[in-house]
């Protein structure tokens, strides 16, 4: 992954936690990612999940759970794809090289996926100018900060651009946790919308490699037929399967998780750690000394997510264990008594 | 799956099967595919691997040790993906849009992603014609017919192809068990080749998808910035990883299959059907009545792979349990005491 490496940062590595905090103690609470850390249940999977090519009509049924849970018209409107990730070159594509808007700051992997896919990307921090673009990026609710712009706006937005043979791409990676009625995922016929779902982060499956495409039928045989058969590994079909079907367990786990989130804001709260905004399975800490608290939860084996480009703020996923609650609070506990310390040695 | 549905068949579907032949007994013996029947023994992968993001890593690890037993320079030229299949349409999008010849007949996805990928493409059944091409692909050794270019001869067509800016693709996905002298992997530095490798064949984990592109630096630069970060699975990863290191699993395997691909031609032969090719994993029959054997065989749960477009040759895969060879072996000894008994019936 040379490329990749030391550029975009994206948390979830454990192995560059060590190379960053070697003294900490472990192993590490990591709060760099939005990975939900209460997955769904693990459970055996049959051998030829592993050993046999993934079957056609499993795969059928995956995409019609997808529309389903998802609510897209139908499954000719979904296509699955190993992982959200790997769609962004794809989905960018889909519209001759030309002008790409990002709505920004945010996950910074569409920018650079328009840019390999030969279109001239901006990041634009006005939704109005958005109007402007061939293909319009939207990550919503926005990664790291949370930010949520209304259905009725992104679907005027998709009539304009549509109108002039663009498209919008609305990245929906956190809808599972969000007020959902924002969603286009139900609007994707209508043309001109690519909806892109990701699996692993609400089901704490990221793994697996799993995510999908809404769109309308015509795009997402496009995008089928660049994938080709066997796109799907045969676990994240038994896991998609299951998992998408199983809405009491998503309900139960938005709820536990949206308690979770109040925890957390509460905790943060507690040592004068703003929050800022975030979705249920993230926060977004706004501070000016970001980069102590990082290093100082760092060195104390907590990992948070932080922005090279951004230095005063952080991102921090969802303690799993009353011990990961704990050494976060002791963490913090410790921070704060420094910082305090350190302004009661200024007024001296 | 919508536009491959009825388009192309690969074989391995039993859903498929089932539709085709709803009165055979079960379970099918499936030996449409070239798939290993053995598959490499499975293991418990660590819970992480299906809930954490693939590490950076392992996936190093992963493409050292890939470099090392496919014997490419170094793992800086080799890139890992979820499936040989899904890297088709990104190393054709390698080359401007021009012309693509694919030495034929062969395995079918390689002319639909190079179209797709926007080249004008043609089959040619002349090596020697493929000079012309802005991009060749070969399959080598072929897929079905097991025909094997030399290795000097690949190299000199790399060559003229390289001096005008051109590009030779060799698909080894069979070359595990074949004369690896042959192989172009450790060629790839050269520049103008890139060679693809399939784990799940040879290692009978297809359901995995992990697949390998084998080129010089940039490319593979390339190609990785494409995929993105998390590209290969965890499972994929922790499989890919010990399997591949394990040079006496795979050594003992190209014994055992080169034994089986043996005793299957006896059998064949013993009922007079003409084995005209194929690899250890897979032979390539060519016979009049190829579609009355199919339909006999599938009628009685055995499973062959045939080619809508060429009537007279079919493909069989080894059986793997001695049930399974048992099998195969009455339907075949049923279906030649029809012939035979057609036959007198004719000469009466």
């Amino acid at each position: 992954m040379k490329l990749l490496e030391g550029a975009v940062d994206h948390g979830g590595s454990l192995g560059r936690a060590r190379a960053l905090f070697p003294d900490a103690p472990l192993p590490f609470v990591d709060l760099s990612t939005g990975i939900n850390p209460h997955s769904y249940p693990l459970f055996d999977l049959p051998a030829t999940s592993l050993s046999r090519l993934p079957e056609a009509g499993r795969a059928r049924e995956l995409t019609e759970i997808a529309a389903r849970t998802y609510g897209a018209p139908s499954s000719a409107n979904v296509v699955a794809a190993p992982g959200t990730q790997i769609l962004l070159p794809c989905v960018a594509s889909l519209a001759r090289p030309g002008k790409v808007l990002v709505l920004g700051p945010t996950y910074a992997e569409h920018a650079r996926a328009a840019a390999i896919a030969g279109h001239a990307v901006s990041e634009v921090n006005d939704f109005a100018a958005l109007v402007e673009a061939d293909l319009a990026i939207i990550v919503n609710p926005n990664n790291p900060d949370g930010r949520i712009i209304e259905r009725d706006r992104l679907l005027a937005l998709a009539a304009k651009l549509r109108a002039k043979g663009g498209l919008l791409v609305v990245d929906e990676a956190f809808m599972d946790v969000s007020p959902r009625e924002h969603s286009l995922a139900g609007d994707v016929g209508q043309g001109g919308i690519v909806v892109l779902r990701s699996f692993g982060k609400f089901f704490g499956l990221a793994g697996v490699r799993l995510g999908f495409a809404l769109s309308d039928t015509p795009t997402i045989e496009r995008l089928e037929a660049q994938f080709g058969p066997w796109a799907v590994a045969g676990p994240a079909l038994e896991y998609g399967i299951r998992a998408l079907a199983d809405i009491r367990w998503q309900d139960d786990m938005r709820a536990s998780l949206a308690n979770a989130s109040v925890r957390l804001d509460a905790l943060f709260g507690r040592f004068g750690v703003p929050v800022a905004g975030g979705t249920a399975l993230f926060r977004y800490l706004s501070l000016p000394d970001a980069a102590c608290l990082f290093s100082a939860l760092g060195e104390g084996g907590i990992l948070l997510r932080h922005f090279a480009d951004r230095p005063a703020v952080l991102r921090a996923g969802l303690p799993g264990s009353e011990n990961e609650w704990k050494r976060l609070e002791s963490a913090l506990a410790g921070w704060a008594s420094r910082r305090d310390d350190g302004t009661r040695e200024m007024a001296r």
